[in-house]
Order: C-alpha cells, then structure tokens, then sequence
C-alpha cells in the first residue's frame, strides 16, 4: 500500500492518499480545497488515479477539495450516512468497505463531533480517526449537532476497542504531532483517562471554544461538495466561486 | 522500532523520535526549542529514555533543544564532525553509527548545504536526509560555506544511490509534504532531473533567497547548543535566555 499524510498549515488538518502499488487506483481522505494542485501533482507524480474522495464529516474549519477532484478526474465523492451532502456520489454506513485496489477502507461510525462522523480503517492495521479522536485530544462536540456522549461512547466503545498496536491518524493536530496508536490513547489521552462517560460531557460543556474562523464559509460550501458558494458566506474576493446556476446538480 | 515525526510549524522543521521498544532508548534528531515540553512529555508517555540528541546540520532557522534537553535528561549531544558546536560531546564522520538500543543510525556525509552535513540512515529502510534532500527540493547553498557543486554530489551519488524503496524524512516541508522515496525524487525532483552538475549550480546561484529570519539568532545558539544568547542576536524577552557565565562550558 502506498500511505501519504498530507498537512494543511493554516486549519492544521491532515489529508491521506491511500493507494493501491497494483493497480494504481487512489482513495484521498478529506482533502483541503487550497492544496488541489499539490495532490493533483502526487497523484501524478506516484502514478495514481484517484477514485474516490473520502469524507470523515463536513468540515467546519476548510473547505473540501472533493468537488474540484472530482471534477478534474471523473472520481466518486463519498460522505458519512446522514451528512446533509445532497451531491454526494455515494453514502457510507458503518461497516461499509470502499475498495482501493486491494486495500479495504471500512466505515466506523463514530458520531459525537458531529451527528453522521465516520472513522475509517485503512488495511489491518491503520485508522484514520477523523475528528473523533485526535493525538491526546478529540473533536469538540458544540456544534453540527455535536454530542459528548455519543462522542464519548464512539472513542471508548468502537476504537479504544480496537487491537492496541493499531496507528491511529489524525485529521488534525495542533501541536505538530502526526501519528498515535490505539493502546497510546488509551493510557494517555488527557480527556478520556480518569474520567468517567458524565464527567467527559461535563467537562466538554465548559470548553467555551471560539468558533472556527471559516465555519461560515465551509459548512455550506463543504454541504456542496466544497464548491465556493457566492454572496453571503462566501470569501468576496474569491476568483473560484461559482454562482449558484453554475452549481453541478444534486 | 518506535519512529515519530514531529513538525514546527514556525520554521516548518520536522525532528524525529527513534526509540527502541525492547531497551527503551531513544535517540531526538533535529529538535526544536519551543517543543522541549511537548517532546519530553512524549518520551515519558512512551516510556523512552532519552540517550543521545543528534543533529544534521547547524540550523539557520531554528534553535536547537539539544542543549537543555541535555540539562534535563542527561543525554549526550552529538554533531557532525566538522561544525562548530564546541559544547557537542560527540562528533559523528561518514560512516560512523550511533546505535539506539538495537536500532543503528549510520551517519552519511552529506555536504553542501552547509559544509559539514550529515545524513542519517535509520535501520535498513530510512533515511533522515536533513537539509540535504527535500520533497522535491533540496536545502540552499548560499551560507554556513555552502557549496551547490557539493549538495549535488552528496543527493546524486551519496542518496541517490540508497535503494529505491528507502523512505526519505526530510528536515523541512514547506507545502505539507510528511514523506518520500530515494525512487520518486529519482524520477520527479525537478532540482535535479533534467539538470547536469553545472546546471545545478547555475541554477542555485540564481535562487536570490532572502536570509531566514532567526538567522542572527539560531546560529549562535545553535553553536552553544541552543542556548539563546543574551545581548546582540539575542531574543530581548526571552526568559530563557542565559547569561555567559551561566553557559555549560566548552
């Protein structure tokens, strides 16, 4: 398997290329709209041809590369059961597989960050947690529908299950870390260790965290596939907003 | 193995933790400064020792953590032979291995960027290429007795020569790039493709970078082990900062 952690400085997010060494076919997993050229470029370069654009949720914080992808290459763009994506190719429930060549990426439903989340394990031995759960931290829950508990039962009850070896993938990190493992998380993550389910949604309800910068741009560009939308929300002075009547169908 | 890729978003330098899982020792390559905590934290979590700090290079664009790493672990600080870090208490030449509990990191002289720089294999199929090799770049040749013809025989005969599959750390990524392969910046690392020795040369004595901004401040340090200097190229508020007489000595 051909595995690429990709960083996006500004909303501090990580993107993965996952592909395929036989049949060449690729999978990227929440691309970031700014960096399209450079993943066009590695795609080309590794001699990659992209399939499928993978969603974790939408994203508050960037606005996707999925609908450019898809339109440049012709791939499917696939999003969690329950994202309000109305144009996306294809909706993932837990336990769904995509198929990269020979490599299996298969649907965790890990809701609580926002309501249709989805972590993704990629082969037996990686997981790409999303904003489930982060390096020592996890996504908060104040927003799209977020809910501690059920953030809470997702990390606990459906990856802290997983076996202890298994490296766990950010989609984002804030401090320059880029890789955990399950069994890490397990003895070291400051807001599940020593907390019980009550205290978790105690402590996550007193964060009082800023919104993100773009949250007003990205939610509803991200509910189209990342395709700038013009007038309200909109970054004025983008040169690639498209105007509704030119927005792909749903 | 234990490997962690660690990043500075300021100077976009990445350090790496090696670690041995049966002994527990670890060796830093490349840390910064202002990660101390978040890197001492992480080698307690993961039950390492810290045994040896080793550099690339002298840097231009970030303080070392060697030094106060040393003071609070008691690891040794270890330095291509040939740099003026006359506090180091190892200097490594071509060739010489620094061993990680079972681990081996051979030392591959690698001049050119600056004039005593080394490269680091790890195990049988890593490769720390420090500012000596980027993801389809390479590191300047413009000061610390940088030489362009010298960078392209170390990349085109020392690390071009490393089997194809060898995984490629660089010490800096500017556009999110984590990792890459001896073979793909074979085929597709445009400073070096298509350019004869004398080309190259050409083409980095007309690159007209502007100087790294912390300059005057990270080469001295950096020559004391990253002890920031007080008075000129010194940070003014920096609390850290420690006076001459306090310096470790030579």
């Amino acid at each position: 398997m051909i595995f690429r952690q990709l960083f996006d400085k500004e909303s501090s997010t990580y993107s993965y290329l996952i592909g395929d060494e036989a049949t060449r076919d690729a999978v990227l997993v929440d691309p970031v709209l700014p960096h399209l050229e450079r993943d066009l470029k590695l795609l080309s370069e590794l001699e990659l041809r992209l399939i499928h654009v993978l969603e974790t949720h939408v994203h508050a914080d960037h606005v996707t590369g999925a609908g450019k992808l898809r339109e440049v290459t012709g791939c499917t763009g696939i999003v969690p059961h329950g994202a309000n994506v109305g144009c996306a190719d294809r909706f993932v429930r837990d336990g769904d597989t995509v198929q990269c060549g020979a490599v299996a990426i298969t649907a965790i439903a890990t809701p609580g960050h926002t309501d249709s989340h989805m972590a993704y394990r990629v082969g037996a031995d990686r997981l790409l947690s999303g904003d489930a759960l982060f390096i020592r931290g996890c996504g908060r829950t104040d927003f799209q529908n977020g809910d501690a508990g059920r953030l809470h039962d997702s990390v606990t009850q459906r990856l802290f299950t997983l076996p202890d070896d298994t490296l766990v993938f950010p989609a984002h990190d804030y401090r320059g870390m880029t890789v955990t493992t399950i069994g890490e998380e397990k003895r070291c993550n400051p807001r599940f260790i020593g907390r019980t389910r009550e205290q978790f949604i105690e402590f996550m309800a007193k964060l009082n965290l800023p919104m993100p910068q773009k949250i007003m741009e990205a939610l509803p560009a991200n509910e189209q596939c990342g395709q700038v939308l013009t007038g309200a929300g909109a970054a004025p002075n983008d040169e690639k907003a498209i105007a509704p009547a030119q927005r792909p169908p749903l």
